[in-house]
C-alpha cells in the first residue's frame, strides 16, 4: 500500500476481515446483524470491511479460516462462539491458530461468579469453561453477560474476539474496543465523513444539483444511500486525498444549497428530526391511517419520550371507523371514496380535533394488490396535514409493492410536515413556556 | 461420505457454498438478506450452508474466492455482480475460475431489449454487457429484471449465479432453481421436517413435556427455535436415520399431546392463524394499544385482505386520547392508572364498541425506560380481551427491553384472542352465512 503524503492524520488502509460464527446465520433462523452493525460502525470510521466469513460452530473449520484471515489481515474480528454451550469453541480454535496456550484466569471466573450471584442462579461447570483465555490475551469486561471479550495482539497484528448476543456485542464494541482501535490508529478518531440526511429529492436530481459544488473539491469521497424518498450523502476524507477541513467547507456550501431539503447533518432519523421540532415548540400531534395500517403512530412512538408530544393515532380500515371515530360525513367517503384528497384532509382535521392536537397528519393508500382501491391504481397514496393555519393535501403515484408503497408514504407525510413545522416556527417563533418563564424569573432577578 | 442404507430417498449430504457480493453489504449498509433467505430454504430441504462469504465488488477478490469455494464444494451460489455498472464483474470471474469462454447469448440480449421496450426506457451499451455468459451456461430467466441467472454445470458440480435485488432472486429461487436442485437430488424433493409453531408454552417447559415421546422415536432431528413467547419445533428427517413416516406419527403424538398449544404446523405466523379464525367465523376486531404504539394493529394490517376481519385500531398515548376516543372515564384512569387492568378492560371494551366489532384487544404496557409508568416497573403489560361473552384482562411482567416488552405483550394478546377464538368455535359452531345459504340452495333443490 503506498502512502501518498496525506493532509490529515487519518490512519492507512488496513485489512479489516470479520468472522461471524453460529449454525443459526447458516440456516437462515437470525440474520448477520453483527456484519450489519459492525460494517457501518467500521465504515463510519473510515474503514472498509475486506470479506465476512459465516461460518457453522465446528472447531476444525473454524481454526482453519482463522488461520486463513490472521495470515492476510491486520486485524481479525470474531463473533460468537465463546457462550458455555458445547458448540462454542473459538477459544480453542484461535489459541491453537495463535500457537499460544489456554490459562485459566481467575478474575474473569470472579466475575461471571458474582454474575450469577446477581441473578441468584448457581454457576456450572460449563460457565466455568469461559474463564478459560489464552495466555497473551487481554479481557474485555462484559457487564451484560458471562463472557468476556478478549483482545490479542500479535505478530504486530489483532485478533478481538466478541460475545454473540447483540446487547452485549455493542457495548463492548462501543465502550473498549473502538477507544482501543482509535487509539492504536487502526480507525479513525472520529467519523472520515459528514452525513447529510435529505428528503424530498430524488437520488439522481440530488446528484445534479450537488454536482457543480462536488467539482470544486476533488478527492472529497462521495457516497449516495437511499431510502423510501429520502437520500443521504456522506462527504468523507478517509482517503487522506482532501483534509477535514475543506470538507467541512463543502458542506457549509451544500448546506446553503440545499437549504429545507437538508433534514439533519448526522444520524438522526426523519421522525427523530420531527419530534424535535415538535417539542422545541411544544406542540402536539395526532396521525389517522389506513392502508399504512399503524405504521404512522409506530414511528413516533417507537422515540423515547414520545408522550411528551405524541397525542396517538387512529388506524381506521373500514369507512364505519372512519365515520364513527373520525367524524368523517358517510356521504364524503361515498361521493369521494375512502382513498381521496376529501377523506385525507377529514382524517387530518377528525384526529386532530378528537385528540386535541396541534398537528394532525393522515394517510390513506391503496398499499397493493389485495387492498380495496375503489379503482384507484395500486400505489396511489394521499396524504393529509390539519395544521393551526389550514388543512391540505397531496396526492403521489409510487408504483411498487405494498410495503414500499407504506415506507414511502411515511416519508412524505413526515418531511411535509417537518418542512410545515420549520415555516410556522418562522413566521411565528414560539417561546416555550419554560424558557419564557426562565426569562421572566431572570428579569425579576435583576 | 459414507452412504448408510437410508430408509428414505434423502440425497447424500453435499457441500453448498454461499458467495454475496456487494460492498453495501460489508459497509454494513444493506443487511445480508439473502443469506437469511437462502440458508432456510436450503434448511427446508435438508441442506446446512456450509459457509457464507461476503465480498466486496472486486474482480480479483471474486475470482481467487470462487475458485478456492469451487474446488471444495459440491455446489456454488453466488448473488449479486450481475448488474450493468462497472463495479459489477462477477460474470467474468467465474468464466476465467472454470476456464470458459464468454459467449455473447442473443437471446438474452432479446429479452433485456423487450423489457427495456415495455418499460419505454432505451437501453445503453452497458445492458448489452449482461448479454455475455460463460459459454456452458444455461439461462435462468428473470421476468423482475434484466440479469438472467446462469446455470453451470460442469465437473459433477454446480455453480448457480443469481442477480441481487431480492425481487429478482427470490421468484429465481422458487421457480427455476429450487426444482432444479431436486430433480439433481441435491436437496429434498420436499421440505425435511415438521414445523410444529407453539404459543404460550416456554421453551424448557416444551422440551420437557416432549421428551417422553421424543426418545420413543431415536434418529429424529429435534431443533428448538424461540421467538418471543413462541417456540418452533421442528421434526425432521433429513439425515436419513429415521422414515419420514415414522416422524409424521412422531407429530401426531405431539399434537395430541399439546392440543391447543401449537398453533399451527407448518409456517403461518401467529397473526395469520388469528386471521383465518376470524375470517373463518364471520367476527371482526378492533384493537387499542398505548405502549405497543401502532404494532398490534400493523400485525393485522401487513396481512394481505385484512379489511375482510380488521376493523381498525386506536393508539393511544394519553389519559386524554383514552378519554375521548374510547370513552373511558377519567375517574378510572386517575384512581388505577394508565397501565392497569382496569384501564385495558375498558380499552378493549370502548376500540370494540366505537368500531363496532365482535372482539376487541388492547395492551396497555410500560415498555421500558423514559416511558411514563407511573410507579408500575418496567416489563409491566396489561392485556385486555373483550368478546361477546365477557371483559377480561391479565397482567404480566417481562423485564427487558422495550422492543422486546412490545414483541412480548403482543405475542400475549394475539395468542390469547386465538385461544378466546377456539373456545368460542367449538362451544356454538357459527355456519357462515354463505355455506348456510348454499346448505339451503342443496336443500331445496333436493
Amino acid at each position: 500500500m503506498a502512502k501518498k503524503s496525506a493532509p490529515t492524520a487519518r490512519p492507512a488502509p488496513t485489512r479489516f476481515e470479520l468472522i461471524t460464527l453460529g449454525d443459526e446465520l447458516l440456516l437462515g433462523r437470525t440474520p448477520n446483524g453483527h456484519l450489519t452493525f459492525l460494517g457501518e460502525q467500521l465504515a463510519r470510521r473510515g474503514v472498509a470491511l475486506a470479506a465476512n466469513l459465516v461460518l457453522p460452530d465446528d472447531a476444525a473449520t473454524i481454526a482453519a479460516e482463522v488461520a486463513r484471515s490472521w495470515k492476510r489481515s491486520a486485524v481479525v474480528i470474531t463473533t460468537g462462539g465463546l457462550g458455555p454451550t458445547c458448540d462454542d469453541c473459538t477459544r480453542d480454535a484461535v489459541a491453537e491458530v495463535l500457537g499460544q496456550r489456554l490459562v485459566f484466569d481467575k478474575k474473569i471466573e470472579k466475575a461471571i461468579a458474582s454474575r450469577f450471584a446477581k441473578l441468584g442462579r448457581p454457576m456450572t461447570d460449563n460457565n466455568r469453561k469461559q474463564a478459560w483465555r489464552p495466555e497473551g490475551a487481554e479481557v474485555l469486561p462484559n457487564p451484560f453477560g458471562t463472557a468476556p471479550g478478549l483482545w490479542i495482539e500479535q505478530d504486530g497484528k489483532l485478533l478481538v474476539m466478541l460475545p454473540g448476543p447483540p446487547n452485549e456485542l455493542e457495548p463492548m464494541w462501543n465502550n473498549e474496543v473502538l477507544p482501543r482501535l482509535a487509539r492504536r490508529k487502526l480507525v479513525g478518531r472520529s467519523e472520515a465523513f459528514v452525513q447529510l440526511r435529505t428528503a424530498g429529492v430524488g437520488e439522481s436530481a440530488l446528484e445534479t444539483r450537488l454536482q457543480p459544488l462536488l467539482a470544486k473539491y476533488p478527492g472529497v469521497e462521495v457516497a449516495y444511500c437511499a431510502h423510501a424518498w429520502a437520500v443521504d450523502v456522506r462527504l468523507g476524507w478517509g482517503s487522506g486525498r482532501i483534509a477535514e477541513a475543506q470538507v467541512k467547507q463543502l458542506v457549509a456550501e451544500c448546506t446553503a444549497l440545499l437549504g429545507d431539503d437538508i433534514f439533519t447533518i448526522g444520524n438522526d432519523s426523519l421522525a427523530e428530526t420531527v419530534a424535535d421540532l415538535l417539542r422545541h415548540d411544544e406542540r402536539t400531534l395526532a396521525v389517522a391511517e389506513s392502508g399504512s395500517g399503524g405504521q404512522l403512530a409506530s414511528v413516533f412512538t417507537d422515540l423515547p419520550g414520545a408522550s411528551k408530544f405524541f397525542q396517538g393515532g387512529v388506524v381506521c380500515y373500514r369507512n364505519s371507523g372512519k365515520v364513527i371515530m373520525l367524524d368523517i360525513p358517510e356521504c364524503l367517503l361515498s361521493q369521494h371514496g375512502a382513498v381521496s384528497a376529501e377523506t385525507a384532509a377529514a382524517m387530518a382535521t377528525g384526529v386532530c380535533e378528537n385528540f386535541v392536537a396541534d398537528y394532525g397528519l393522515s394517510i390513506t393508500c391503496c398499499a397493493g394488490p389485495g387492498a380495496c382501491c375503489e379503482g384507484k391504481a395500486a400505489g396511489t397514496i394521499f396524504v393529509g396535514l390539519h395544521a393551526p393555519e389550514g388543512v391540505w393535501c397531496k396526492r403521489l403515484e409510487y408504483p411498487g409493492s405494498g410495503s414500499a408503497v407504506r415506507a414511502r408514504a411515511i416519508v412524505v407525510a413526515l418531511d411535509w410536515l417537518r418542512r410545515e413545522l420549520l415555516r410556522a416556527h418562522r413566521a411565528k417563533p414560539v417561546v416555550p413556556a419554560k424558557q419564557a418563564k426562565a426569562a421572566k424569573s431572570a428579569k425579576l432577578a435583576k
